[in-house]
């Protein structure tokens, strides 16, 4: 016998949240909190939002998830926890953008990246690569390697040694935005445009997912994975059926989807996929073929003392080849350090005398590590050798995330292949277009980061999604409210 | 009794030299040298491109107009020149886009811009401009100072002392590029879109005007100043007269108008005026009140000794205040030291050795320095000596430009004030729409850096424009040929 809900959100992730919340908080609102239920697979609530405060030896916290405001200027979660007073900038916030401090296997030292002007290089590359996608329409897209490896012919004569030797690797910093490597990323779709600065979260974003829970009330039943959706069903009192693994039913009137594209995309038949009833129109199914999904993976080492300089914001260790292939996917994960780069975030500037280092990888990276995290300090002892020219430490505890290997997730976040469509799936999903998705007025939201242009992969993206549902369902719910009176 | 040519082209600057270059060269052209004349007002040939080799004590040679390549990515004139031979990267170019040194007043020495992050804000600021007047197409334009200071105070929280304090000081480099003040400068239109980095020319730009000059062979007539353009008249065997104040007549069939915005914006009654008859259409009239010509001057000091650090491309020395307000324009000129930033180029980058500074300035500094050049060392000598430790010496030569006392160029280029439209002009000019400007079959164009979007204010859009008439008109001259072939 099924549960009777008005409204069921599958995922309480940051966009499924808030999707509750502010059906329940808005102004006006017809709905109580027992009108609402969240679905959550996983025995936790906050999707890819994960702070831990467990793990650390030296009592810290970290984001093992999300962890910074992207696009700072126009961040709606940044600007509604200040507004809130649950963010402070000063004390909970640090743009952690000082210049990057590069090094690279055959320089001894930090290379001269102002000197050298490799920057500026790095910058024009980039707009050359703008130039050759916008300004004729009809251009194929190629990976980021290969654009990269275009420019560095076509621009040669302007080019000093070092830029030809180091800026084409120093582009594959993009592979730390994607958690993809440079080989496969879409070129078209490499540079992207940021609404301001990047803010790190020193105080963890679980203070997002508290806020959300604690002001929404309503029920979450958590390591309930949904494993099939009926809609649109007839001669009910109901509309939807959303059924789980352990069996429960809910019934309801509107449904917010907000599982990630990397589950959307599995096949029915797959142990963690989803079965639709009827089936996903082909438009759907077709649009989640143009997007992928990264795997942007941490690798945390706590040390008993800092041995590199902590007035650093950050150091990225280059990767010895321009290209990014995929070398190690090839060869079976035999992934050898200087292969790929990394990101290496100084934990020292977000807690004073911190001896800790966040290193961000990439797929292959990321799912080799993760499967094998005891591997992690071998891999990366000898770039990590590189940002000091002190003598480096043994970690005292070494921390790896599991976005891959848990099949609930299945990576990161959503990232742009060559070939793919950034708007496809966007528009299939957004339900902001009739005859795209289930059009325009169906009462099955979706949402999520890879549902919205908007902060694509980013919290915001994700929270701004929720919001977007539950203003559609608000206002269908107002409506129906309206003629009912009316009649 | 007036000359007839096939085509008469006003003013031999970059962009009347290239539509007779164009016109003469192309493959087909059905044109001969004698078809064509350039009537030219001042006693040199150049217009905006000035290479000097006879003021310098040191042997040096400065281009006291035009001096970089903008937009390096794309630009039309460096990649012909390295094509033809004429310009070679390595041994004539040089990218001085090094990060710049900041100097102010209250400063003992060099500013540690990367160590307070004060790049990263000036960045920020620029997005935050482009968002305000991008994302709501109805805001009003304000001054850049005015939508600085809304920045500063919006984002008040996210900024630490050192950047409120020097940030919105720093904005002010863009007074550098567009030869007028922050508190005039249009906020809206202040942030470019560059197309790649900035290259030095560093052989001079006179290598492009003498090479277009021997290349065309037409007749140059200079000290001719037209003050009077009869067009479309009926009746004659030619269609239009122009009329200089020497009395020189030429009647053509073709007119390519190239003097500067400033010129153009005169009324007829002034002395450095044109009178057109019929009158321009208002259309044409009001549009040149819809942009302004900036100001950018230059001064340079050579010293027996380099005094400064050699190794670093520029210096910027920041002005007292945030606003830029023309303080000295109200106070009838009162201008002092620290009003105003100043860009100053060391030129030991260009030539080793050579002790020698080039600093830019903007209105209405350069209306001041250029109206009383003997001034110029005292009112720089106590920016300049912030950029050095070392003592700073006294200079053994100065040499000031004299574009805003020059009756023909009144400026330097053209640039936009709060509220004005850049589009407009060059909509009215380009001769590509109908009903706009002379119209899209008028047998006059119009050419020079304020004609075009692409390059505004820079040679290679003047070069592009001049290119652009000497096409059409090349075309016309086909269709026609081929019409009374036909007939």
């Amino acid at each position: 016998m099924a549960m009777h809900k008005k409204v069921c959100i599958i995922g309480a992730g940051v966009s499924g949240l808030r999707a509750a919340h502010k059906l329940l908080t808005a102004k006006d609102t017809l709905l109580l909190p027992s009108d609402v239920i969240i679905l959550e697979a996983q025995a936790r609530i906050g999707g890819r939002i994960k702070t831990d405060t467990t793990l650390s030896k030296l009592g810290l916290t970290y984001d093992l998830g999300a962890a910074w405001f992207h696009d700072a200027l126009t961040n709606s979660v940044l600007y509604s926890s200040i507004e809130d007073g649950s963010f402070d900038v000063e004390s909970d916030g640090y743009f952690n953008d000082k210049d990057m401090c590069y090094y690279a296997k055959e320089h001894p030292g930090r290379v001269d990246a102002a000197g050298l002007k490799l920057e500026q290089v790095v910058e024009d590359i980039e707009k050359f690569i703008e130039i050759h996608f916008l300004h004729s329409l009809g251009v194929p897209d190629v990976s980021l390697s290969e654009i990269v490896a275009l420019y560095m012919k076509k621009q040669d004569c302007f080019l000093t040694a070092p830029q030809k030797q180091l800026c084409g690797r120093m582009c594959r910093y993009l592979e730390l935005w994607y958690g993809i490597s440079a080989h496969k990323m879409s070129g078209k779709h490499a540079v992207m445009s940021h609404q301001g600065r990047n803010l790190y979260n020193k105080k963890g974003y679980s203070f997002l997912v508290e806020k959300l829970q604690s002001q929404t009330k309503c029920t979450i039943m958590t390591s309930e994975q949904v494993t099939t959706i009926q809609r649109d069903i007839s001669g009910q009192n109901f509309r939807h059926l959303v059924t789980t693994a352990a069996g429960t039913e809910i019934a309801a009137d509107y449904l917010v989807v907000t599982v990630p594209q990397s589950i959307l995309a599995l096949d029915a038949e797959h142990s963690y996929g989803l079965t639709w009833d009827p089936p996903l129109p082909a438009r759907i199914q077709q649009s989640l073929k143009t997007i992928h999904f990264g795997a942007l993976g941490k690798v945390i080492f706590e040390f008993s003392e800092i041995w590199w300089d902590a007035s650093e914001d950050a150091f990225e260790v280059l990767a010895d080849e321009n290209t990014g292939a995929d070398v190690a996917t090839a060869s079976g994960l035999d992934i050898s350090p200087f292969m790929y780069p990394i990101y290496v975030f100084n934990y020292a500037t977000i807690q004073p005398s911190a001896a800790s280092l966040v290193i961000l990888t990439q797929s292959p990276v990321t799912e080799y590590l993760e499967a094998k995290p005891h591997l992690a300090w071998a891999y990366m002892k000898p770039m990590l050798a590189k940002i000091s020219m002190q003598q480096i430490c043994e970690p005292i505890n070494t921390i790896v995330t599991d976005w891959t290997q848990n099949p609930y997730s299945r990576g990161s976040y959503s990232a742009l292949h060559v070939g793919d469509d950034p708007s496809d799936a966007i528009i299939q999903l957004s339900g902001e277009y009739e005859s795209c998705g289930l059009g325009i007025s169906s009462t099955v939201r979706f949402a999520g980061e890879h549902t919205i242009a908007d902060g694509a992969g980013c919290v915001h993206g994700a929270y701004d999604s929720g919001e977007r549902a539950a203003d559609w369902i608000l206002k269908h719910l107002a409506e129906n409210h309206q003629a009912k009176n009316a009649s």
